[in-house]
């Protein structure tokens, strides 16, 4: 196993199952001398939060961080800083049949071979989407320090099954109060087709996905590594560990495939004063894996929650026989809105990294 | 700089620029005691060479490969095998303007602020296409490996320009013959239109990208690890080192994001012998970032070749000021059908890694 | 900075200071389905706990382990291991001016300058022998998993001062009892003189150093790779990271570099069954790397305690001048028992990694 | 295997067996834009080379390393730099029963239960102190970016056999003229002594062991990380990887545990200026795992030369017999003198990687 996300300056171990007495991460490497301003990071945090509204699943979590180390006064150390949320719904009865029969498009069936029978099946164990609590709290630690310099990690709901937000203009980035919004799309009214989407799944007893669009502004020409340790390689490691991402594309990506060179090429521009910009941004932020000064471009295909109401077809493992599973508890019927800001947390730390730490 | 495709057991160092002395690759880590099939590792290397086919680039290269060590009478001895590929067209006049005009879309102008004016400029340098030549070769010999224990890994031209092949069926993929195929598709007849927008792109000085899918079968359920460790992360993280890669989806992907929960969900089925399948393969064979024993299925998006023959608008970089920039020498209109075994090879790389070394 | 016992299967993350609110530890890759004995675990890790006999620091810590993830029932489930100690004694004014006035031979002036002054001065922060608390843990753990094969990790007090305790026997090491003891070593009579030269030191405000010397038994020939990876670049790595080690020697070590080829070979001898061993160790049962089947056996060496009631020199960095240096507070005047589990446990994280988690 | 000197910005991949075509590196990080001084590199990796006197071995290697890549006109360009020294003497017959009785103290045994019998035994395989050769090669470019920092690495012989050189001042390392010694001792009159001892060695069929110091000077205060990263754990991994390394102390080392803390702890001095120093260097340069401005001093104790004429006793592995080995060819009575620029080279190679590449 490794749940440590892994850069060269920063790393973090993240622990914890669904109902273990606590979930939380270890930073390794932040900078020493760095302020934290924790009204942000509260605010930043809870926007992953579940319980928030109705989209979300009505489990009630305090999510209170308890910072155990790594801090003077409010101010890294240099040491490892230590976190650690604790679990109040621990051991529900809720899950006690999951290790016979496998959620269909869950974790589980492949857990269960994987760990032999001894995997935490409860809430989904280390499988859980609440693992991505203290990954935002690192997440949203590090977009501060990238804050300072002037480096911008903003994300939104690019869609939501088939509705589609205002896409993000690559080349001027229009970031600046999405994130402020319960609903972060730059469309409210697309937006409101979205939640109705998401309001007809949780009736139909049904789920949906969608895809989330992320920019990082700021970064200067050069940063990324040829070949194996380019921007590209490095996010999509980081970005792959959010739980039910199952694509990435970077700058025009996929509809790019279908271009032409002339028309996917991004032409280079000087202001006569030695900077230099593209006309267009297909190429995303990154040439060759090393940044180009553009902004950086890329959206994230989340799917539909796995857990639905629906009956489903399984095996009752102990038996070998088919069965039809009902799932208990109450799940997101969307979590796209939720993973924007873990979108943004995970690209935080891995820019962050990749800057120098 | 890391050109290193870093496994847990295997490691493959790439060197070498377009226009060096050699290109070659150091394969760390191959386990001891197979006996490589030369001639099979040339047929699956030719696949890439150019100047096979009229959608390649004219530029002949022997890319005979020499094998410097790891190797006993043609039997890995454990030591780290070392090989090269003598360039034989170095240090060509026609590239010397493009340290001071970056080309569209290539890694010029990033290469350039990043290595400060030093990089190779010749051919593309170190990013140049020509560098997964001893990619393929350690691929090759992984493959090979892999087949020895069941596991294969096939490609095929999923689309180029918005021409589409017949795709994998996700739960019986039909991989037999395509490898054999000058031009790897399923379908011949959509085969042939892609060969003709390849054609037209050509005449046009124009370029197209694709999309290149990929299945590998015979992986048991568990392996991977959760998080950040696991099979679409690791693949991820080296498929985005293929020079044009910008997207990247498992399973249903990006479709997957338009679907409800209950149609992108895979049910459980059991043959009553404990052999647990699923009735669709829409997650891809990874779950929770665990292999489930389905068939692991991804798509590569390949954006259209850069170099394209048409004057494009740049920047002169000693004088800031704009100008049209015209690439001279040959150049593939499009580069997806090289790829499909530069893909095989990589993903052969990172399984047989995952599988162990 | 990078507090993490870097594995490839095997992962611990330190984090902590000594007047943080906890210290802790979060141990990835923990193979799955093991059965935690947790009065045996408790046994181990008070070995190293202060307070216990007049060779330790007056320092009362509770010590008292909680465990936040990773178990279900007491079994390890697959997920990392997050664990604490709380600090009790926290951010005591014993330790106000350390940040001005550095200890001499401790880390404060090397981390004043790294961390820009923003470092946790209190009771040595993050460079605590304290922080070895979670290491015990971990490697308390790994012990027990590493029992269960067959392999077994002891240590004992090789020498303090110049009190030499009977070295292993490196071809059959005597290691049944030692552990059990609360002074570990094999000679009593010598533990005595080392217990004299202990009180002695600190009745002198002074400190002593001493020698570690451990031993792993049940390894099997053939771990460990060439060159950059073998088991000593591997134990290397991790037992440099224990507090005060300043020196590591495998076999006859430095002693060897005196002999001549035809002493410090080691014959190799069959029992006529397949069964190859040496007929001395010399060579501590590595081979270019590699296990040889014999034990594993090195020495550690452990210098003085740093801090010592002696009034010292030293400089006041504010207004950079000379000054007198009487350190506050209770310290070990010899931390080489104590030292001991450390040893043992660093070993056993290792080794449980070599050998495959 | 991992024959990958891995640091956080610069690797060396080192392949080739002692008979194979080629051995050579492929190092990947090295800064762009620096000028090689290739005299100076070729007197730096000649120190080494065998034949050049009476102590080393009669073998002659012509050992001109072959630059193919990394490189435009003399200057790095930031690719890898790869390169190869071919094999003249390939294949030998002379080690043709290796593969079946071992050599007491080498790596035939272990390599052969690693590898299943299919290791390359010829001289040793990749086991071969001749796959120094690229490593030196390796570490000289290093050396020379060092210098251009005002960062230099120097070691001699501390002692051959019982005889001892004059050790380093560790406070002012007099370093200055042993490098261009053709015997690198400080006191030439005890290395008269030393060449001496080995020709006795080599006169009774025998070998001696020795002990290098090496030095680094110039390394500012501030750099390494605590724990597992520290300045100790980086040079241990990488020095450990040179062979017949069996130990390896830090400033006063394995002398400085018999010590007490009155004596053993370095004194900080002003000089009034800002320019904090210690009085003494007992602590070696690092303080915590982090540099405290003071030289790096290390010693590393190297095992006599497991190849001697005399008779030995084995094992004769397909029949399981005890037999008598005596082993054909020629071989350094000491291979210390030789490591003297192997242990620059490597500490050179790891200190450019701490400095940041």
């Amino acid at each position: 196993m490794s749940s440590i996300l892994q850069g060269d300056h920063i790393r973090v171990s993240v622990f914890g199952q669904s109902h273990s007495k606590a979930i939380g991460a270890v930073i390794d490497g932040l900078p020493a001398g760095f302020k934290i301003d924790f009204d942000k990071l509260k605010t930043f945090t809870q926007r992953r939060a579940p319980g928030n509204a109705s989209f979300s699943t009505a489990r009630k979590e305090a999510d209170e961080p308890v910072i155990l180390s790594g801090l003077c006064d409010g101010v890294t150390c240099g040491a490892p800083l230590g976190m650690l949320i604790e679990n109040t719904n621990t051991r529900s009865g809720d899950y006690d049949d999951l290790r016979e029969t496998p959620r269909p498009s869950h974790a589980d069936f492949a857990a269960n071979v994987k760990f032999h029978g001894f995997q935490d099946v409860a809430g989904g164990g280390h499988f859980s989407g609440r693992l991505t609590a203290p990954l935002c709290f690192a997440g949203g630690i590090c977009l501060q320090m990238l804050e300072a310099r002037s480096v911008r990690v903003r994300a939104h709901i690019y869609s939501i099954a088939d509705v589609l937000d205002t896409p993000y203009d690559p080349v001027h980035v229009q970031t600046d109060d999405v994130a402020a919004k319960p609903f972060p799309v730059l469309s409210d009214k697309q937006g409101e087709k979205m939640r109705g989407a998401i309001e007809k799944a949780r009736m139909d007893c049904d789920s949906v996905g969608g895809v989330v669009e992320c920019a990082v502004t700021g970064v200067p020409a050069g940063f990324g590594e040829p070949m194996f340790d380019g921007i590209e390689n490095r996010l999509a490691k980081a970005l792959f560990g959010i739980p039910a991402v199952k694509g990435l594309e970077f700058g025009s990506g996929f509809a790019g495939s279908r271009l032409h060179g002339s028309e996917n090429n991004d032409a280079f521009l000087t202001d006569g004063a030695g900077h230099i910009t593209t006309a267009t941004n297909n190429h995303g932020g990154i040439l060759g894996g090393i940044t180009s000064g553009m902004p950086i471009v890329f959206r994230v295909a989340i799917k539909p929650t796995a857990s639905i109401a629906k009956p489903q077809q399984s095996v009752h493992l102990p038996t070998d026989t088919q069965t039809t599973l009902v799932i208990k508890g109450r799940h997101d019927p969307c979590i796209v809105p939720r993973a924007v800001p873990v979108v943004e947390a995970v690209t935080a730390i891995t820019m962050l990294d990749i800057l120098g730490g």
